[in-house]
């Protein structure tokens, strides 16, 4: 006892004496403390360095009015860059939407009154349109009407269609070759990648200013063209970006890792807050989904973002209709208990679909890559391009951008509407109030179904091909598409059964002659919540996105249904049945030493000694190794853990050590210690290291089980662990080890394709 | 490094022969393993029990078929109790709140068609009633009326007044008796203890079914008797309640503390579901306020539960309209840039009115807990509710109950209204549209606004007092009144300044006569919000639920505007001002060196060696600290750590053994290690007890920052940590000492009378 007291007070004695680690942090040497490229930080030290920066800053306050406007204003910067990534991820979004919008409609035509106008301005600006039919009027022209002067016969329609395809084609292109000439990193969704990011991987340049510019050009070009693909995933890549480019106007943000993570997590929720119009949903996004490290106060900000966001993207009023949404909703009717027998079989639909496309489109990216496809990227945008456009232009519903689609067959048909889905047989309407009754179907309803059903196969199977290729895409819109069409089909086929079969023993009682029992939108609602939730498996923030759309409670519970049941049917056809495919290596609990490193096998833990090694020591050390850092033990007899040395900090530290510093030679010695002893006259003076050293390593014993040891890397945010046993250093489980063991046991269906 | 590689090579060849911590600890002596009233639980050790559990059922799956049904019905058994929760809350909300409007319409008066009618109620039977006087009809008596016969002149006043007072009384006598006589943990509102419980602490009886029900029935009592206090917040006690107690139906979650506190948290969500209609502002709040362990799977559990309560409420229809939410509000105006201003300076408000009442409420709690007026509980509520129906009977806006004063104050006027704050001159009014224009108030509106602002002074003081008595109360509701009452007099002021200055520079171009430009329910919403963040210091969760109840979003940045106003005020208001009040010996870096126990002036820790103590020694030890538990080490000398007991399991094996194992007497050596040497046959039988030791406590080294440690513990929830240098044992940091620090550091407002 007396040994172990006697150290205690000399170190207690020494705490105010002695430097401390952060205050030798604050760059001694240039470049101590700095992350490699493709490294993963470390979240305790960033969240020290930061509590640091903050007590100096707070304490330095008292001095002088300048300290405290200054303290002030590191308060409030939070604050401050929250507003500026709203504004500016709300105006790119309305940039983005608009010129999607215009770009969309020039495929088909161009206005007179300006070719600046898209379809729906051009004609707001003439006095010749009525109500019914707003789309119809001089001042736009088609490009058969400009090229062959008709818009009548067989040569218009093939001048258009011909138009239409190399619209398509050179906005693809233009996007493929920008994405490969200038940002590789603008490509796909960016959504796995920016969770990585946020799990504290560094990807230098994935969120610059060249990825931000170029992602959105060449999404305006992808979505133009006519692909499969949703611009929802990429904007939170784009609003990402916004936030890592504001973080540099603020040292606070720009210095710290960590805390410049916490913006990026308010960022993403940005992104789905400017995508959906969801505010709230966008910040359940982030903390379900994206984030790894989201503690409360980013909660708050992230919402104050989201909402500035929304805010902005409304006043700029992209959708010309002042709704936040992008898809506003309203029906009239609520639904009845017996439809949730439709709607989890939407649930399934959705949970199949999701399983079908993410091993459809593994297998694809597979061939991708192995075959002769990988090699000719371009040529490949361009061949989908031109399937798509030449399939899509024949049927109306998928000539129109998908978004369009959504919104019309999410749409409750009214009186008024000019739609072929609304083309019902008003005979015995009466009332002109907004309930109408269940009618008989036209024929135009009956064709529509028609064209639906070959879109929805479409789109099903270009999706599957379209997503991964290098252009930005994502999967939100696409798998919402093929939702909102199995649903409006079955809502239509549901409204039909219930109007000739009112007298069936399910529908006595509620789909009564005259009475407004079904709602066909609502269905293709619930199916875009399935198909999202079977190819995403979000839950939570996908139905309160939902519900931010509707605007009611009501809906919830339909949409909880078809969600809930989408994700477990995903979950059991990708995984297969969870509890029967449990393995049997993984049903014994597995401890620290058995996920350890060296192995029984292995060669020792490769260790620092305090006071025994010289400079030539280390360095061989480093270069015979690749390990990205040492523990430092009292020695090597006794192997009782010091601390923990990062192979960059020590690099950096002996270079600069050996040309700065006088006489440090091969055969000088390092210490870790306190105090150096004095050294024999003769030999040359020792480098003392303590300030690099990590005094604080993170220890488990190695009769920890692993659960407990994923759980503390998780939470904490851990690099490495060491292992010890009665208090004598035995191995080290690092992130990467952890990670394995992770994947191991869960067996896990990869996760690198979700959320795009 | 050959000692080290032995030990490790020898341990970890025993792996699976050695038994394992979890595998003795399923009660190989029974009460090995639980904890006892006012303790913490471990959170890890807890967590790992249920990882544990669940590995074994995964495993015995494959066994049999009874077994894979097992094993499927225990992963639905969480989602079955959340609807058991979900459906037994809302039942329980919808029952106190019909109870609660029945009896506070007793005190006025009866129903002669049935005296379980209440006002409301009585008259929809009746075919007399118009629209306009849905209030009035002959079948529902006042007191008056029925006593002395009349309903006018000064005696059937004074009959009312005494009969109002009277009844008013007896609620409250029945309340703190109940209360006093069966449950007193049924007081206040619970959520602070709620907020304990969640975090570890073990209180029996706090969630039990005495405090279920008797806190249920004074509930309605203590609302019904006219007290300034709402109901919300012992709402959320009472689904925790229903939570606890039907986590006995399921083994998972009886037998583990850890799991049921995913519950719990879940019931808080439904609690604030239940209470406002929200049930995302509900799952929001448990995770913003009240929850400690939070995973997302409870999230997305709670999102489930907080629907089926919603659900069940609304299918009860205790408000007789079919809302879901408490008070239904629907605005037609939008907002204007410049009301941000009066919003703001309502945040001022609420934030001012929040400190002020955390303030003289502390005070006059503890002038009740040192003088006389403690030893009088209930004379205390009597004086209270005597006076409280005194002074509000004369006020038409205190007499009736506060959510409805707050319903009528969020109300938009309309032209049909009948209420005097909508006495409004109409003359100019023409179109017979929703949209109103801004109209000069009527004497019945100054009125108004004088009993407003004395309603306001006298809710302001008799809250204070009220709030802490031995009845149950929440303070959501009459916070949102002091507001909302603050709220719609600046509103009908702003409302008044623009009709009759319209031509100002601030009203022109937005309210030229005849646009309807103010919308002062908007004001009092917006002013309850603000005191509500200023007392309870919610932010999203707030904003949330209040954009729940309006469900538009256009109203979220005045809500937010002003609860963050108003949360920054009270924290100032409170606290001082954070800059400058830091204090100096926080400004450096306290280290867990400079926070652990033993300091420098204590004897030294009580420490267990792993082979060297007799049963006496030990005995002797336990009886001379009253420490709960004791690092083992190799030896006194190395003070290397080997593992950690608890003095409960320690105690209870050492009594054990003594009684049933043969030869144990106070000279057996106890042994912690995994062999026990040969002992001379002249000795008594070794004690072994390894099986209780926990193999993996945590250390971290005396250089580790305290913000660190209390990261540590806050998120792995541990109960002690124990502090080594280079390998050696040094003290140790527990729970307590983490509290401690943490208040020392913070000096922080009271939590534990927040979220009332």
């Amino acid at each position: 006892t007396t040994a172990s007291r006697t150290q205690y007070i000399k170190t207690d004695g020494e705490v105010n004496g002695v430097p401390k680690l952060m205050d030798l942090l604050d760059d001694p040497v240039p470049g101590v403390g700095t992350y490699e490229d493709f490294n993963t930080i470390d979240w305790v030290r960033e969240k020290s360095k930061d509590r640091d920066r903050h007590r100096e800053i707070t304490s330095k306050s008292k001095e002088s009015t300048w300290a405290l406007v200054k303290s002030v204003s590191d308060a409030f910067s939070g604050w401050l860059l929250m507003l500026l990534i709203g504004l500016m991820s709300g105006a790119l979004a309305g940039g983005i939407d608009i010129s999607a919008h215009w770009m969309t409609d020039l495929k088909e035509g161009v206005c007179l009154n300006g070719f600046w106008f898209n379809h729906e301005h051009c004609c707001w600006t003439s006095n010749e349109t009525t109500f019914q039919e707003r789309d119809k009027c001089p001042q736009w022209k088609s490009w058969a009407e400009l090229i062959i002067g008709t818009t009548e016969g067989p040569f218009a329609y093939i001048t258009n269609y011909l138009m239409y395809v190399c619209w398509a084609l050179l906005f693809a292109f233009l996007a493929v070759t920008l994405v490969r000439a200038f940002a590789p990193y603008a490509c796909g969704s960016g959504i796995p990648e920016i969770k990585t990011i946020l799990s504290g991987f560094i990807i230098r340049g994935y969120l610059g200013k060249w990825t931000l510019i170029i992602k959105t050009i060449t999404l305006v070009l992808a979505v133009s063209s006519g692909l499969s693909l949703g611009k929802e995933g990429p904007l939170v890549h784009v609003a990402c970006c916004c936030g890592n480019i504001l973080c540099h106007l603020f040292t606070k943000y720009r210095k710290n890792e960590a805390k410049r993570r916490e913006v990026l997590s308010a960022a993403a929720a940005v992104g789905v807050s400017v995508a959906f119009g969801a505010p709230i949903g966008g910040v359940l996004f982030s903390l379900e989904e994206v984030s790894y490290y989201f503690p409360l106060k980013t909660l708050w900000r992230s919402f104050f973002a989201a909402l500035v966001a929304a805010f902005t993207l409304r006043s700029i009023n992209p959708f010309g209709n002042s709704r936040l949404v992008l898809f506003y909703v309203e029906f009239h009717t609520p639904w009845h208990l017996l439809e949730l027998v439709p709607f989890v079989l939407l649930g399934i639909f959705g949970g199949i679909w999701g399983a079908f496309f993410i091993r459809a489109n593994i297998a694809w990216c597979r061939r991708r890559k192995t075959t002769w496809l990988g090699h000719y990227p371009v040529l490949e945008v361009l061949v989908v391009t031109a399937i798509t456009a030449v399939v899509a232009f024949p049927n109306s519903y998928t000539r129109t951008s998908t978004s369009e689609l959504i919104s019309e067959l999410f749409n409750d048909c009214g009186l008024l509407d000019s739609s072929k889905l609304c083309n019902y047989d008003n005979a015995n309407v009466t009332k002109s109030s907004n309930e109408l009754p269940d009618r008989p179907a036209g024929d135009d309803v009956y064709t529509a179904m028609w064209q639906l059903s070959l879109a929805l196969v479409f789109k099903m199977l270009i999706t599957v091909v379209t997503f991964g290729m290098k252009v930005p895409s994502g999967l939100f819109i696409p798998s919402m598409a093929v939702g909102a069409i199995a649903g409006r089909l079955l809502g239509i086929g549901m409204e039909q059964l219930a109007y000739y079969h009112h007298d069936w023993a399910i529908f006595r009682g509620w789909c009564s002659p005259g009475a407004d029992c079904i709602t066909p939108g609502l269905y293709a609602m619930v199916g875009a919540a399935a198909c999202l939730g079977g190819v995403t498996r979000m839950t939570v923030s996908l139905v309160v996105i939902m519900f931010e759309l509707t605007g009611g409670l009501e809906y919830i519970v339909p949409l909880m249904a078809a969600a809930m049941t989408s994700k477990w049917v995903a979950h059991i056809r990708l995984n297969g049945y969870p509890f029967l495919e449990a393995k049997e290596e993984f049903s014994h609990k597995t401890l620290a030493m058995d996920v350890m490193r060296p192995r029984r096998s292995d060669p020792p833990l490769s260790v620092l000694t305090q006071d025994g090694m010289t400079v030539e020591d280390v360095e061989t050390m480093i270069t015979e190794t690749t390990y990205s850092g040492f523990p430092v033990v009292v020695s090597h007899e006794s192997q009782r853990l010091v601390g923990f040395v990062l192979r960059r900090d020590l690099t950096i530290s002996i270079d600069n050590a050996r040309q700065r510093q006088d006489g440090i030679v091969s055969t000088s010695r390092i210490f870790f210690t306190e105090y150096t002893p004095p050294q024999p006259p003769s030999s040359p003076p020792p480098l003392k290291l303590r300030g690099i050293m990590d005094l604080s390593p993170f220890t488990v014993t190695d009769h920890t089980a692993m659960d407990i040891v994923v759980d503390i890397f998780r939470k904490l945010g851990l690099r490495q662990c060491l292992i010890t046993h009665n208090g004598r250093l035995l191995g080290i489980i690092t992130k990467k080890d952890i990670l394995k063991h992770v994947a191991q046991i869960a067996n896990r269906d990869p996760d690198s394709i979700l959320f795009n």
